[in-house]
């Protein structure tokens, strides 16, 4: 996201899947993630700054028209995916890739497993998300994180 | 079921996945799953037992508003999932486990696995239960089931 | 369901749209009529009726596959409506109209007609369901019901 | 559509609305649709015309993705719809309006009125389809529309 | 907003039916309406507002729920529909009505009206607003908006 | 195809997962798997085919009644889907196997193994389709093919 704002006047960041959450791969809901993403800004990159949760259409083929109509105007997209960069620049768009943080350690991945194995995982996130993960617990949120709601 | 009514004056079973079937993992559907778990209720347990089916939302996050608006008021959830017990908890509702059977062999896993490989399963299943199964011909059904509906 | 329960041995009773609650058309949600259907019965005709509650699935053409997915078998539809008579009646069922009430009076919309204006209305209903109407403040609960939600 | 097949070499022709049936506004199927327009082509037509039932969203935001994922490749939009129109040009396409036939006869409306009130209406749509309509009882059909599915 | 504002140290406005866009009740998109708000804002005021555009679940009994899940944390909600009030307040929290302005000409409702109608609207809505609805030409938008996406 | 063509007078062939593009699976839209087999049609052949685009529905109980509502009337259905023919024939339809072509070779999952790995694959498939796959580069199409949208 810094890296991104260097780029940059102003940065609308999509938190992706926003309807999902307790899962592995989303173990948080978006008004969490959207909190942990304020608590990294700084108030002049807070005035810089657009946060938009946008659920998960299942449809490539409307993806583009999908989130336009959700977020105000842009000219560039930054993402590392190379569907989501193929689709908006086929609608027009300047698509970029973000430079690959070392993937080994920096990943969300990463951090879910140390979580999980009880390892050391604060100082691979920014000092206030580590605080806000210590107290919602989301060490227990991804023991118990699961496939799909269940009774049984 | 029989575990539970023991602990408590009325229960609710909850049909999940109600708008599955066919798959590997719900072979039946709702309304025949209704009609097995009947078959194993004594007229003494009927009047003490409310059978309810309920689609999947896959949305953890509303999965206990959900629940709360298809069922009469409940006090205590009964579940072996820790997802499911950990976000009815922090909705205030006191939650327990069940007993756990031997999971080598009472469970559905098992009996799917028998049927199909052709092994002897009804001693596994209630007796009503094993007579719904053949008459319905769950083996074949299970040998059809599939991931999704197609045409190929 | 008296009337129907007299002209069968099992009685199966659909609570539809059960997804909606807190609008004029169905003010309570299906959990609630349920446990109102639920009070009416005597241990004796408990023993002979299951009730399904059921959202609507807004596509008349999937509309009789559906009810059967998540019904036990059945034989015979009793309704009102000439469409729903007209579906099942196609697929194969026999059809039966309930004898009609005195519409003035027994009908739901004079029973929530009668609650937002203030005039006497228990009378109208079975006494516990009233019982029931009265702890969850019925009245309150029609006066702030909606169209869609809202956060205007 | 003869009109329409006269100012270009292929032509689409989108059932819309595919998913409902049954309802006033849309009496009939989308397969029954289908077979309706398929009567009226000749063999020489019939070459030249592709049918696709598309079902709505409800999201005019992304209709035009929508309609483009169904569809082969097109260039020109003829509808009467003004915002059909608006949202098709603002992506880029040509735009036409279709010749308004009388309204007041020629219409599907005027035909279900007819229809309903027992007046004659077979000389308002061409020959093959009033066979149809007879066939299928159109007349009933309407007569038991409703608004929603219903158990009533 | 400004009289929320000075009731709260911060303040989350909900962008609702956030899907809907081009009909007659909400023509713009969620993400013009997202640009609208911003316009609105000084620089002190940006860094203590969040704006969430949120979809329609039209499902009042998990519509907590499902704003929760969206939101980061908030202790009191303020709306002038009685359901919301009286949903958000069964759930715990402390909810107010906005005092209302000049429901006459201060609202959606008559900028509409003025703008079909060819009246002067621009003095009732914030000077940046009023811009940026001439940019996208929302007159036309309004004239042009319809009930569903349709090919007719 | 061809080999149902010769055992029917009309076909109605069905494009499944038509919401479904840009992934491994169904890299193609709808709309462009429709234009792919119009492309192998001789005139003749185009006057006895019907080529309807249909969602998936993830509900096995509602398939059969979700086909019916799109289709004009027919008799038969050709499956190589044990699923699929046990549902219809259920229903009551007579359902057949197609004959299996080499496997190993004539299958869409040889044909895209080949293309991503550089290897030939033109001569597996009809010689229109192979100059359409070219034009909408095929290939890079399934190198960006994905899960599901994201904007990472």
């Amino acid at each position: 996201m810094h890296e991104c704002l260097n780029k940059c006047d102003e940065l609308i960041v999509v938190i992706g899947s926003a309807e999902e959450s307790h899962t592995m791969k989303n173990p948080f809901t978006a008004g969490e993630r959207f909190q942990m993403i304020l608590s990294c800004l700084t108030p002049e990159e807070r005035l810089r700054v657009i946060i938009v949760p946008i659920r998960d259409v299942n449809r490539y083929s409307v993806w583009v028209n999908h989130l336009e109509s959700y977020l105000p105007p842009f000219d560039i997209v930054f993402s590392n995916s190379n569907l989501t960069r193929s689709l908006f620049k086929q609608a027009g768009y300047e698509v970029r890739r973000t430079r690959a943080y070392n993937p080994k350690e920096y990943s969300a991945t990463e951090v879910r497993k140390r979580m999980i194995s009880g390892k050391k995982w604060a100082h691979l996130v920014p000092g206030p998300v580590a605080g806000m993960l210590e107290a919602i617990d989301a060490r227990q949120r991804l023991l118990d994180s699961g496939e799909r709601p269940s009774t049984r």
